[in-house]
């Protein structure tokens, strides 16, 4: 699918769609639907498994999305959170110049001033691509979205450029309420906002977006994790010192690019999550690695998480490993005049920062991306199981009062533990065909035979296995073993 | 507990403090630590389940929290969504005139305009509590949060007041997504922004706030829930035309009060969710009827539904229940010019809307208030098990290697089902009491006699129980079905 075959389909089949959309809608904001809710939350739970109950110290919190201006002034959000913009002289269209550069074919760094901007415009005779007007000088634009709070809408705040910032502000108070020990992991799922200029179709460039974020607090001078956990694993990692693309262990990677060990160890637990957990082929998967002025400057290692993405047309970050040194609670302390750094065994320490950072909302769409696909006639959304927004549908195969009621049965009994959908229009064939193509893992059809206790099948359905397509006869009382096993 | 002292516990244990503590907060923003953040989950599940999942046309969706201003232009929020306030002319104070004049003991209707505040000011001669000074006219002030967007910041938005909002605006998708039938049911969790202007302390008055509701779509001339579940419940009510609590049924309350019958059995499902599935006490319950100028103009019937919250002294509304009519759809028909009319059965109508509206934040310090207890020498919060941030602990008795390992091993085991913690600090007696004070159900104890092969006690465990403080050897290999039954 392009980019307008997946937002049409996700908005036919009720995933997501421009927010507000009867008064015309707002760029880079997106409702979802019922479809969408649950495939979201069922990401979200998925997440929270894998990284956050993985570690007996980790913890989700949950934080205001309104900060006060003084925490993204330490931040430094407030003086370099920004994107460089170009007016046209003509027209008053605005652009990220680092977009209109690029796409007209000039390589941009990702912290190129105004000047040189401006020096490249000038140089390659960049005009506004609309009307062909001249380009103003480019200006500095803050992405933050400012909000006033009180009588007199006097009071500065921010709403937060992203959710990281919420586990650095509280940090201090959960490790004091916690075991007073380090590595610390505070994860936060929540909105962050952001007054993209260019917002993009398709959830990439987003103004409002979730994020899935793990801060975890560590001493670098003690913090050993095991790492024999997929110690011979290969993933695919693109070096920023060679750009070319390569299958390393985390092994090789320490020794060869010198990563730490946490930082090559964590690669491997996030490849193990997208390939292994998920489903996402090995080739559509790999690290992006950031240096030189491409990376933030605190960032010591720093990897964007790409995975392959047809309607995107190619790799596209989904996420992000940030070993961020000591940079955030440093920060903090100066901005707040309250020392954050903790003591441990006696030794006084500024906890450095891991980062694990995902966009919810582009992994939703890259689930879709990936995990549909055309099966000889039919469309299937062939996610995993854990991520199926419907995990089974139940069909009366004919109008029966006597399947009618055997129907509403079994939904009763299995909706108490699974998520079930029932469906009684058209034929079976384009049931299933509905159900293959929003992804539902296994169908249920109670037939005359189910009901029928002269028949050899009485008390028995047909179940269809959406993978398969394959369909066994199974008794009712066996159903609930029977998804127990598959789901 | 007061309300400082429920502050500091919930700030001690990991429930919820100010955001952006660190930079002196803003007030009515909270973040909420690792405590509250699984006990604010726990309760939006348990919501979810009995009011979404109840339902078979009732989805949960996920709207943006920014919406158009052309959107709250039509709701009437832009317009009518104000508090009158009164500013001080000697010290700037501003105040709400309501809450100022009703704590002078000056009794002020709901909608009163700047007119009638003044003249209750000026009639009863009231000043500024701070300093005595003359109090300047009063205004009318919007509590929308603005945002602007885009290069120019022109682009002009509202952070919503209400979730309620992005299910309306999502009606007409999600009924042509879905089965094209009434009722249909679109519920949202999630964030809601007011420029409170005396935000109080304790997550009653907030400026960022998390709301559950329930927006239910019907024709109301052919909406005839099944009102037999707890027909003969009595449930405590305030009428308007009355001010007295009685015990009501909801036949009672249509016959009497001339309330819907569709309303009436909704109040009943409301009350069911907080005596019987949680547990409130029945006289801690009541729903209070808002009429005449108290209530808003669209809405036909409109209950707050309140508990007795000894913390906020007394009685306080932690929902409510409210027959919109068809204000809304009609609204943003007009609004948007989009025909938000359904069409069922070759009828033309504008669905009407019943809203079961809940506060997340009010309803997390009701929990805390109205379970937490002293027992004797201990302080328990005796919450449901269902709502525990914590299910079970799991402690060594001893300082023993195998003992150690047998913690690990359960503690293991136990956490692929439920959330697990162990503590090895303190004496066991601390460690119970420590587990009781943050409401988990279950303690597990191991000692030598679990790991001694010599014992008749080998292989099993003591589990004790908080609520009856009961202690009960149990064998290892029957935990799991131990907490399957208790849990």
């Amino acid at each position: 699918m392009n980019i307008d075959d997946l937002l049409a389909y996700a908005k036919a089949k009720g995933f997501f769609w421009p927010s507000a959309e009867i008064y015309g809608s707002t760029g880079g904001i997106l409702d979802y639907g019922h479809l969408g809710a649950l495939l979201k939350r069922r990401f979200e739970n998925l997440w929270i498994r894998y990284f956050v109950d993985s570690g007996d110290e980790y913890h989700l919190i949950d934080g205001s999305s309104i900060l006060p201006e003084k925490a993204l002034v330490a931040s430094g959000h407030a003086s370099r959170f920004n994107d460089v913009l170009v007016g046209c002289s003509k027209c008053h269209t605005y652009y990220r110049a680092d977009v209109l550069l690029t796409d007209s074919g000039i390589k941009v760094s990702e912290g190129a001033t105004t000047q040189e901007i401006d020096n490249d415009i000038k140089g390659h005779n960049v005009v506004c691509p609309k009307d062909k007007g001249a380009l103003l000088p480019s200006k500095a634009f803050n992405m933050m979205i400012d909000v006033n709070l009180g009588p007199d809408k006097t009071d500065k705040a921010y709403l937060r450029p992203e959710t990281a910032q919420s586990a650095y502000l509280n940090f201090f108070r959960e490790f004091n309420s916690l075991r007073k020990t380090l590595p610390l992991g505070l994860a936060l799922i929540g909105k962050a906002y952001r007054n993209e200029i260019s917002p993009r179709q398709g959830l990439y460039r987003m103004r409002e977006l979730t994020q899935a974020e793990l801060q975890i607090f560590f001493d670098p001078s003690t913090w050993k994790p095991d790492t024999g956990e997929f110690k011979d694993v290969k993933m695919n990692v693109v070096p920023y010192s060679t750009k070319k693309m390569e299958s390393s262990t985390q092994g090789e990677l320490v020794s060869r690019y010198n990563i730490p060990e946490f930082y090559a160890y964590h690669m491997a637990y996030i490849h193990n999550f997208y390939t292994k957990v998920i489903g996402v082929p090995e080739e559509k998967f790999r690290f992006l690695e950031k240096g030189g002025d491409e990376k933030a400057f605190y960032n010591k290692v720093h990897m964007d998480i790409e995975i392959d993405i047809a309607s995107w047309n190619g790799f596209k970050e989904v996420g992000g490993l940030h070993y961020r040194g000591d940079y955030d609670l440093t920060c903090h302390t100066k901005g707040s005049n309250q020392d954050l750094s903790v003591s441990i065994d006696g030794k006084r320490i500024m906890p450095n920062v891991l980062e694990l950072s995902f966009g919810v909302d582009r992994n939703v769409w890259m689930l879709i991306d990936v995990f549909y696909k055309k099966d000889g006639e039919r469309t299937v959304l062939g996610i995993p199981h854990v991520l199926a927004p419907y995990k089974i549908a139940v069909f009366p195969l004919q109008k029966d009062e006597a399947i009618n009621k055997k129907v509403d049965d079994i939904y009763k009994e299995l909706k108490k533990t699974y998520k079930v959908v029932t469906d009684t229009s058209g034929s079976i064939g384009r049931r299933y065909a509905r159900m293959d193509d929003i992804g539902t893992p296994y169908c249920i059809t109670v037939d005359f035979d189910t009901v029928d206790s002269n028949s050899q099948n009485y008390g028995s359905v047909t179940v269809r296995d959406r993978n398969t397509k394959e369909q066994e006869r199974i008794k009712e009382e066996d159903l609930f073993d029977y998804f127990a096993d598959h789901l």
